[in-house]
């Protein structure tokens, strides 16, 4: 089988190594925007070597592993020049544009619209981590505008790294992984921002810092290329998320101005019923 | 040596695991509000034998490890019985009440004010680890104001469990660790909150749910009954630090609301500072 990876960061990147692992036959190639990414691609094996676009006509399975913004312009380039028995798929955190963007595209057939819930807060090919995807959960979305062929190659793919897969339309993944994704992330951003505005008074205040907020603030070491068009796209979701967060936090705040600490107590008592719902995500 | 630990939950029965492996020949007696825990740490071998306060006049040190508010009582009523080569040190997140509960006690100097920053979401004798203190850092109050013999057999245990030692004074230690410890549990906590209401209308969502979103949700399964009393005590800084959450989250939103997405970007880009800062915490 011939893959073509573009993007060769953590998610293209940890791809190429779980399909090589999985399928020992591969030929990977790629390409990135970023020249030392390609070439360190080139070193840690990736990819065997570096390729045009011109590569989707011939290739198996062409995997997008780029940002948002820049997904939705290089699916419809790819899907201009892809081979007719050639899958594309994305692996992008909103789905709603790209879909729309490739809706009408004669070879809208050849794409399928995917989201691995998997990553890490470090970026770039070495990140890059062979077992990323094992038993982590792969949102499909509009799995019907698919090929019927094409949809089996990409749950051979998918099954062989061991995902669990979801299927969903854009517009209910993108409401959905506002809360339980991109929210996480704004919140640890600005938890990040608001320590780090008072560290410029009081020095030393990283040194009494623990592992629940190095555990709380992990998603603010992420990268900015990579959220903020994510954070545009879905903006709408986000927006909603973000006041009701606000919201929570504003009344926890009166309950304290209040002295009111049995509600206080009874409001964390209730969101720790977390606690049962959380097992099994690691 | 004699021991002797009032509270036998997470951070009593972890110094109870931690010191028994650094010195082998020790007694240890405990006390616990709940019958079961008690019961469990005979059966763990946490302790040797429950005890009552009076044991207080004869063991060489007394480890106080209740919630922040049973904690400033229990001290005055161990230093009223305490005997007169007892060393009694505390674990507590807050620090200035406690200190001034104890201030003008005619046995303050058999008192140490230390504060591990150590722990985990989990709670009881169950959850109790051997090297939870292990390259943690634990900062010491008002130092000066415990007998020399008692501050050196502090630092002797303190060096055995092979913690480092930060020295500060009450009302620091708390605005400090008010941001980064006490805010980063409400930012957790208000974040399963949000993301567990928006459930109660739409299922599923906590199936689409990463690493990311379980590591800055964690907190939120922490103990109610610890952390109630610890915000009550630090209300003042506590509120200081969520005004300047909340200012910040809600500047972010207006950017998203903008569409100046160049200022989240570079937003987020400086807060990636916090990378480097982080190096060293777990």
């Amino acid at each position: 089988m011939k893959i073509h990876i573009i993007g060769l960061g953590l998610i293209g990147g940890s791809f190429a190594l779980g399909l090589r692992k999985a399928f020992p036959d591969l030929e990977i190639s790629g390409s990135d925007s970023k020249e030392e990414h390609l070439l360190k691609a080139k070193q840690l094996k990736l990819i065997d070597r570096p390729a045009g676009l011109e590569v989707v006509q011939e290739v198996d399975v062409v995997i997008i592993a780029v940002p948002v913004d820049v997904a939705r312009k290089v699916a419809v380039e790819v899907l201009d020049k892809v081979g007719p028995n050639t899958l594309v798929f994305d692996a992008g955190s909103t789905k709603s544009g790209l879909c729309e963007a490739i809706a009408s595209h004669p070879n809208r057939r050849n794409f399928l619209a995917a989201h691995p819930i998997a990553g890490t807060e470090f970026s770039g090919p070495e990140a890059a981590i062979d077992n990323l995807f094992l038993n982590k959960t792969n949102i499909i979305c509009e799995v019907e505008k698919t090929a019927f062929k094409l949809q089996e190659r990409a749950l051979e793919i998918f099954q062989k790294l061991e995902m669990r897969i979801r299927y969903m339309d854009p517009k209910s993944h993108d409401r959905h992984i506002a809360y339980v994704s991109h929210l996480s992330h704004i919140s640890s951003f600005m938890l990040g921002k608001t320590v780090l505005q008072k560290e410029q008074n009081e020095k030393d205040i990283f040194d009494l810092a623990g592992s629940g907020f190095a555990s709380t603030v992990r998603l603010a070491k992420s990268s900015p290329a990579m959220w903020t068009p994510i954070f545009q796209q879905n903006k709408e979701n986000i927006l909603e998320t973000l006041e009701e967060y606000i919201s929570n936090l504003s009344k926890f705040k009166e309950l304290l101005e209040n002295d009111d600490f049995q509600e206080v107590f009874l409001d964390m008592e209730r969101t720790n019923h977390i606690k049962t719902i959380l097992n099994g995500i690691n």
